[in-house]
């Protein structure tokens, strides 16, 4: 566990701002004294792109691989032609940075609304591969924009990509209490990554025997995750059906307002990016109704991966009692991150 | 309208053959007496493969290209080889036939069951491209089976086929009440051909001014799918994005059990296809307890393609009466197929 702790900050675009002020706020207050925080903000984002046309020059992304991890509001706007940003700046960190493990914790926390009948018990943990699949910006246009037009994506998978993901994901199935693993994937129609991935799945599950396994195809989870969320506990899948089935994840738990997320780097030799999974939502910008939840349990999954475990468990305690108390009176995103830091430094 | 109907039969797998013979028990209550039946039946799926190794020879295809329609049962067992029989009968006829409208409704009946909570107004229909992007079968594995191993899968899109199912989303987002098209697809991301989606949408859609248009991630869609459902009317996607949709829509909708799907050839060039969206089930094969509703709809979808709008509004206000009277009590694959064939007969 080091005692000081250098964060790089970038807020981003929209209610990025907003929220990650009460990341730093709630941080603030969960560390021990002699922990010494350090934090350097970074103008990234659709602003910086309008000024200078610039979404990540090298500069920045040597500096920010100085610091002990990353915290990241988020990224995005309507002002600004969609992917410019996505790949120019988030993508290119998650690649630059090898953030392999994009860990994505859902939860149903008591007293929160979910869109779900009966409250089924939803506690799984989705480990989306982040440096692969149909992500790698591969892909073209031949004839753009004639009637002859054509496009390609290439989703692009290695088995050295594949295996340190699926280690990754049995490792922490193998450390939970149910001690089970989903790998989803369309191995019927992708059948050549499908297949790698579905080997190497298995071969690796010859090392977790205490493990349970089960394969799902991408279309039949998303049933799941409505009907029976309750199956799942650790999902190991690719980046893109990753992507969708957090969203989808977030939203029966809760929300969005409300789902955290890890963009790590195992192995430590970059820094590992913490980010809501919500996007920038420019129509609330600046109202103070974003809810800083997210960005909160961000940060209580980065001072986990730095061995904060201790100050980690105090900040889910104090959201979870938060949430348990919240009793639909509107709070504005300085309230909400007012009373939580109160509650984990209490 | 056509005084005959000449139709294929391919029961497949699992449930296949249980639910086909329900759909053509209410086909043929429901047909007007002049008009002529005949059926034929092809033996093709998992059985036939084991026996012969063939999924889809060409003289079948050639057979079966000369009938008005294709019932489908459902396709894939266990015994095969993830992907040897979508791949290589499936999906190969949906490409044979160029069925690249592929139509899958969704609706909220009332007195069914849907996850969600407080029971949203949901009828939308999901316009499938169903003949390119990732489908196409394009990728490949370089050292397969070594830790050295790279597998692709290349989504292929063209001007030519977007715009096609574009402009029948626009027509039928036009002739419904609420006329209203959402494009999802994630060009955030997937920028060359996500691109291309939208400038083409963007194009169409100066052609109808009255459609009302919108444009979704693929991730945000799953949300609203279970938060706000109600928004949707009609929405048109690539392959895989609307596979995974459709699913989803399917279980928010009562389940599987009751969707249905046209793998459409709108120029009548080719026969379209019509299936029940559910697997062959092998877990219920041979119990009865398959539900025959949803190939009982293809069926309605069957009619209506081929101009018999009256009988397929007969069928679908059978399913709805009959799904109304449900009270709990089980009935068996049979049963509900008796059911629902005198209600059209009456
Ligand atoms: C903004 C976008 C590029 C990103 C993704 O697709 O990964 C987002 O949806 C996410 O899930 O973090
Ligand atoms: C069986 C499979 C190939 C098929 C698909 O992916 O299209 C199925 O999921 C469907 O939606 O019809």
């Amino acid at each position: 566990m080091s005692r000081s702790l250098n964060l790089a900050v970038i807020p981003g675009d929209g209610i990025g701002q907003e929220v990650v002020a009460q990341g730093l706020k709630v941080l603030s207050a969960v560390l021990p004294q002699d922990v010494k925080l350090e934090t350097k903000e970074y103008d990234l984002g659709a602003k910086r792109w309008h000024r200078t046309g610039e979404t990540l020059p090298d500069a920045e992304l040597d500096s920010l691989r100085e610091h002990d991890a990353i915290l990241l509001g988020a990224i995005g706007d309507p002002s600004v032609p969609s992917g410019v940003l996505e790949r120019g700046l988030l993508l290119k960190l998650r690649f630059a940075f090898d953030h392999y493990v994009n860990l994505r914790p859902s939860k149903l926390f008591p007293n929160t609304a979910t869109p779900l009948a009966g409250r089924p018990e939803i506690d799984f943990v989705v480990v989306r591969e982040g440096t692969e699949g149909p992500y790698t910006g591969n892909g073209g246009s031949l004839r753009t924009g004639t009637p002859a037009e054509v496009a390609t994506e290439v989703s692009v998978n290695t088995a050295y990509g594949v295996e340190r993901v699926v280690r990754d994901a049995f490792a922490r199935a193998d450390a939970r209490p149910r001690k089970k693993l989903t790998l989803v994937h369309k191995n019927n129609v992708l059948v050549y990554a499908g297949h790698m991935w579905k080997k190497i799945f298995d071969q690796v599950a010859r090392e977790y025997p205490a493990v349970t396994t089960d394969y799902l195809h991408v279309d039949a989870a998303t049933i799941f995750f409505v009907t029976q969320p309750e199956r799942f506990d650790v999902i190991v899948t690719d980046n893109l059906f990753g992507d969708i089935l957090t969203d989808l994840a977030a939203a029966v738990t809760g929300g969005i307002g409300l789902a955290a997320s890890g963009n790590i780097n195992p192995t430590g030799e970059f820094p590992s990016m913490f980010e809501p999974v919500h996007g920038s939502a420019p129509d609330i910008a600046g109202t103070g109704k974003a809810d800083p939840t997210a960005t909160v349990l961000s940060v209580a999954l980065l001072l986990r991966h730095l061995g904060h475990e201790a100050e980690a468990v105090r900040i889910e305690d104090a959201v979870a009692a938060d949430l348990a108390d919240r009793d639909g009176t509107p709070r504005t995103t300085d309230e909400i991150g007012d009373a939580l830091a109160v509650r984990v430094a209490g």
